[in-house]
């Protein structure tokens, strides 16, 4: 079988429905947005030697980058419909492409997201994704609006997915910690739920795939005046396999600048507060919007110390 | 400068438009569609060492791209509106960044179509676009619906493409000719003005990428009954710059299986004919589909061969 039957093989036209008029095969697909709504998108690309190690394992692959990707939608409240996949490939072999396209399938039908299109090129490995969603108008989340006073919240556990990948530099063996760790680093969970419900309450929210301060600084810089950040250290939330993995030093540097966590950090009007309650997962309060610029971090012992997204090689302990 | 700095600095965000009511720099683009319209998506990927070769002037990249994907909006008798990019890297230098983002920009405001956002990465040089425009719902140009005695027509001219990256293969020095065969080859001119006019005249269209004879067992192969196509292959257009370069032999070849010319591709019922003189560039008739399936090229000496799409090797002359 040819190359390119392989490919048709796995990424197979689907029947027309009311939302996909034409799909996979034509020069372009055609798409049927519901009525009233705004159109969502992003793209995300994945390269071999940059955002993953070679040799990985391709059910991985379909399944960061599809949750990395829908995880842009999540963090504008929108609900996902359809995504295109342009891969380039060294080579189209069966041991590749069968475990990719399964994981892929597997994994869009869990964030109820349709592959309508895409591009298969060869070359050096390199995944690109983009996910198309819908949004009410008015009603997405952008990064844009914090206020001084809002609490600053994130979704579930920081520092895990910087934590996994560190496990795969030092070959660690499989372990309950490690296995968790290494699971939040291959499948992100876009937190698709949250964000449709924090559209309307939140003032501002983004994905954190730079670390918690890098995104931080995203939302300060696009903020109407300029605004800082206080994190308090203690109240970041690190889960049990990155405690009992690396210790609450280790774990508190991943939750501050380890990326990919594609968590939501969101701020909050103060008043909103009752809506964290609400979330379908778990949400912190780990600081405040404050007026004087910056980003600072407080200790237990009291210290405030000034740090930047970029460089906080001055971190103590 | 650091090397987002740079990319933010080159690819800026724009001021809100109805169209654009979010573009660059947040976690989506918001995009508002006209009413009763439907969406057409396409995506396109060039990859160094397989679409162009290395040290390849940025601006003529820009060119390639941006052509190449909205070609597949033209195809589809679609309007351009956005487009998003993804940009991989080896490093983000000024002087590559500077004359690909000001020719990009140049050829999109020239194609109707607005960056919208993208996602750039380092890692082996590579460029995806995807292009996104909107079509009248039941009014795309699809490559089904051909059906035996269809005028098989072709816009422009062909082979040209090929013929122009032939003679960067040959390291020509520039020339008349020369000049119009690389121009063809690096900037592509989607026939948005033809397509949207064919759209509700013609059976089926594709904009020829693989060559008129592979482009054409698509066309066939999307049939709902088996169909083949017979070419006149003295009716084949090509241009004074390829004739004159290369000759009518091996321009012929070319037309057939050069790729890349993204002219459209159609086949029109006999009695929708008069629409060709109407078409804002010229169009030709090079065959017609017929009931015996397979391709067919039909020779002034009376000659007719049976070809194939993959291999015509056994080409005469």
């Amino acid at each position: 079988m040819g190359e390119f039957d392989l490919i048709r093989r796995y990424f197979a036209t689907q029947p027309a429905t009311d939302s996909v008029p034409l799909g996979i095969g034509d020069d372009c697909a055609l798409l049927q947005l519901p009525a009233g709504r705004q159109l969502a998108v992003s793209i995300d690309t994945l390269v071999e030697g940059t955002h993953f190690l070679p040799g990985t394992d391709p059910a991985r692959l379909a399944e960061r980058l599809l949750g990395a990707a829908v995880s842009d939608l999540a963090a504008m409240g929108a609900q996902p419909l359809w995504f295109t996949l342009a891969l380039t490939l060294p080579e189209a072999t069966e041991s590749w492409l069968e475990p990719f396209a399964r994981r892929l399938a597997q994994r869009a039908a869990e964030l109820n997201i349709v592959l309508v299109g895409g591009d298969t090129t060869r070359g050096p490995l390199a995944l690109s994704a983009q996910v198309h969603g819908t949004v009410a108008p008015g009603l997405a989340l952008t990064r844009q609006g914090a206020r001084a006073g809002d609490l600053i919240c994130v979704t579930g556990t920081l520092g895990d997915s910087a934590a996994g990948l560190q496990t795969l530099f030092d070959q660690l063996p499989a372990g309950e910690h490690v296995d968790v760790l290494r699971q939040r680093y291959y499948c992100p969970q876009p937190r698709l739920a949250a964000g449709q419900q924090l559209a309307g309450c939140a003032s501002a929210c983004l994905d954190i795939s730079d670390g918690l301060l890098g995104d931080l600084s995203h939302i300060l810089a696009a903020a109407t005046q300029p605004l800082g950040a206080e994190i308090v250290v203690d109240d970041l939330p690190l889960s049990m396999a990155l405690l009992a993995q690396y210790g609450p030093v280790q774990g508190h540097k991943w939750a501050l600048s380890g990326g990919e966590d594609f968590e939501l950090c969101f701020t909050l009007p103060v008043q909103q507060r009752a809506v964290l309650a609400r979330l379908p997962v778990t949400a912190t309060v780990v600081g405040r919007i404050i007026e004087r610029p910056g980003l600072y971090l407080q200790y237990s012992d009291g210290q405030l110390i000034s740090t930047s997204a970029q460089g906080f090689d001055h971190f103590p302990g």
